[in-house]
Order: C-alpha cells, then sequence, then structure tokens
C-alpha cells in the first residue's frame, strides 16, 4: 500500500471478490483513496451480519499494486470486515496501522431494498463498518445479472463517496444506496424501507437415499406498493 | 400437534434444539399454547439473520407429544422460522394450516445487548418472525452456562409472551427481552441498545502445513458506560 496522505477506503462485498461489482468499485475509487479489499472466496448472499463463531478462516493475498491490496477470505461479509481491520491495515508514516477513513460494501448485484435488505451481506459489511464508528455506505444496483451494467452509477458512487469521505456520517447511521436498473436515474430520493414479504420459501425434494431435503428460494412481494415514501415504489420509478 | 382453540407459539433459538434454555422455554410456555419447536441442530450463535441461499436443508422430527412437535433444522436460525412456516405448521379444525400467533426465540445462553445484538441468531428468529407479521420475542440470560439457572425468569417470560398473544405488537416492532444473571431482579425497563465494541476479535494460529488460520472471538467494550438509559447499564444494575 502507498504511504501518503490519501483515504483509506475498506471494500468488501457479499458477492465474492471474483464479481464484476466489486470490482467495478475498486475501479471507480481507485483515483480518489487508497483502497484495502477483503471480500469472501465466494458467493455469501444473505448471510446478513453473521460472522463465524465455530470455524476457523482463511485469508489469501489475490493482488497487491500501489494503493490497492485485494485479500480473499473463508468467512461471512462481517468476518472479512472484522479481519481487515484485526489484520490487514497498512502501516502509515508514523509506522502506526492506518485506520479506514470509510468502509464500503458492493456493488451488489441485485438490490437491497424493503425490510428484507436485514438479510444482506452487503448491508452485514456496511452495519459491521457502522458498528466500529467508521462512515459506511452500501452500494447495489438492481439488476442480477452477473454481467450488470454498473457504468451508469459511476458519477453517483464517486460523488457520494467524496461526500461521506469529506463529512462523515453520525455515529450509528450508515447509508444503504440501490440504483434501479437502467441507463439513466430520475433523481435520488431518501426513503424508508419498504414492509414486504417473501412468501413460498422452501422447495422440497426427495433423495434417492431415502429422505427430504429443502432449498431456500421464494418470491418477493411489496407489501405497501402505493406507498411513495418507501424504497421500493423509488426504485421501481426510476 | 392438538386441533383446539389454544394459541399456537413457534418456538427456536441459536444454541441449538438440544440447549437447556429452549427446552426450559418449552416448559414455561407449553400450559399455555400448543408449541411448534424448530431449532437448528447445534449452535449457531453469531448467525444474525443469515439464511442459507447455497446448500441443501435438512430437518428432523425430534419429539412429537400432544400439543408439542420439535424439530431439529441443519440451517440458521433464520431458516428454522421460514421452514416451520412453510412445512411444517399444525392443520386447524378447519383443515388449513394454522398460522402462530407468536414467534418465541430463546431462551439464550448469553446476553443480547448493544448494538451487538445484530450478530444474535436468537434475534435472526425474532427479526424472522417480525418480518412475517408476527408478534415476535427473544428472552436471553446473562449467563453463558450451559447449565444456567432459567427459573427466575420463569414468571416475567410467561407474564410478557401472554400479554403479547392477548395485545399483539405493533408492525415492524419486536422485542428484545434480556435478564440479568441471578436469582432477583430489580425491576423491568425499556431501553436503547448502548453503543459498544468488539475488539481483539481474531487469533491468529499457524498450521503445520505452512499456512496462517483465523479464529473470531474478541472482547466486548461498553462505550457508554454511563448511560443509564441503555440496555447494558440496565442489566449491569439488576
Amino acid at each position: 500500500m502507498k504511504e501518503n496522505n490519501r483515504p483509506l477506503i475498506l471494500i468488501s462485498n457479499d458477492d465474492g471478490y471474483q464479481a464484476k461489482g466489486i470490482n467495478t468499485l475498486i475501479d471507480m475509487l481507485r483515483d480518489m483513496a487508497d483502497l484495502l479489499v477483503c471480500a469472501p472466496d465466494g458467493p455469501r448472499s444473505g448471510f446478513s451480519c453473521a460472522f463465524t463463531a465455530n470455524d476457523p478462516l482463511r485469508l489469501t493475498l489475490q493482488r497487491r499494486e500501489a494503493g490497492l491490496d485485494i485479500y480473499s477470505c473463508s468467512g461471512t461479509p462481517a468476518d472479512c470486515v472484522k479481519i481487515a481491520l484485526d489484520q490487514l491495515l497498512p502501516t502509515g508514516d508514523d509506522g502506526k496501522p492506518r485506520w479506514p477513513d470509510m468502509v464500503v460494501g458492493g456493488i451488489n448485484h441485485g438490490d437491497n431494498g424493503s425490510v428484507n435488505s436485514h438479510y444482506s451481506g452487503t448491508m452485514g459489511v456496511t452495519m459491521e463498518g457502522c458498528m466500529k464508528y467508521i462512515p459506511s455506505v452500501a452500494f447495489s444496483l438492481c439488476d442480477h445479472d452477473p454481467q450488470a451494467d454498473f457504468e451508469p452509477m459511476r458519477p453517483y458512487v464517486v460523488e457520494i463517496t467524496r461526500r461521506v469521505l469529506e463529512q462523515g456520517l453520525p455515529r450509528g447511521v450508515c447509508l444503504n444506496v440501490n440504483f434501479p436498473m437502467g441507463k439513466s436515474f430520475r433523481g435520488i430520493r431518501a426513503c424508508r424501507m419498504a414492509f414486504g414479504t417473501w412468501y413460498n420459501e422452501v422447495e422440497t425434494r426427495h433423495h434417492q437415499r431415502g429422505y427430504d431435503y429443502y432449498w431456500m428460494i421464494g418470491h418477493y412481494r411489496n407489501d405497501e406498493p402505493e406507498a411513495e415514501d418507501t424504497d421500493n415504489w423509488a426504485l421501481q420509478h426510476g
């Protein structure tokens, strides 16, 4: 890592270090800060704020360039933040570990709208940063395509990050920033989380050895589709 | 399960179906409701609201008596609630599945105080019930001993459960009820979550095959020990 006066941003996600979203985020933020990336070694969607209490974790340095370290971790999104803060901080000019100026989660492939964002591993990253009193933001795009086009988000991601670096956030407050699919956005709105429900969440299959097993899947239903002050409504309306 | 007009309570936890805490809870609530228990097949502390997106789950009926079904599940605490609501509801007199009147998580071995209750699998149970619009409560005792004495909690657990069954809870509101250690309580107080931090969370070990591995552990620090409106303060003062 470079030793300089640039800010340091810790980045993680729940789609894994190889996902297009996190690599696009790295590209977007690289000019404005030194980046320490510690992300899961594979998909960890739905891991919420979970951490790994009962198993040992592994860390692997995947890439090191000027101003950029990328590690993969065998744990959860929250584990990635914890282990980065404890083990991976670069040394500053004063010989001490540099504490991150900001934690950024994402860019998530798929939205984190509604109260169901409690399930989000991307929000797990951001909540973990927030609980360590670091200004923390999650970015998500309403597009699950592994090859989704994140470029329309670039000026917003850069500007929101720049402002949070400059102004910080109140203690106990983090940002959950969602972008509608598409090439243009109608505007920016601060919203409350919609009430919504996942239903038909379990698919039963029968194993040839004589037992049933279950996959967690399901469909999402917005339970207040007319509520214009909600994130679901705003995202559906651009 | 009995078919009658008694309420139905869905119970889960994060310490596993064999823990003393959940079995004590079953004993406490059995007189007042039919109980459907679906709990992890082993410890799942720290699982937050996580659900299992990428692996199949297994269910095992452990015990069936009048008014009591106990299942173990290979998934997370939130998975247990989801799979119980989708697969395990008893049939009512009208031939339809009986929807639970309440979800109860616990009794947890150890407190779920401070903002760090976001990590709690017991709260994962309760948040999941809340997101399904079922009145939901978590009970925790500030004692990690597997043989902890839960009996002093009994009248409070029964009374809080009775009141929530009668009166319900507002949409989006669940209760996180913590009990201090000891045989007597000085009173009941509704508190905000204290700001507190886990630190020294990672222990590094070297494996003989030449790599490092890491355990998530750590120590808790209350960052506002003088704040009398917090859960940490109230629990420390009985």
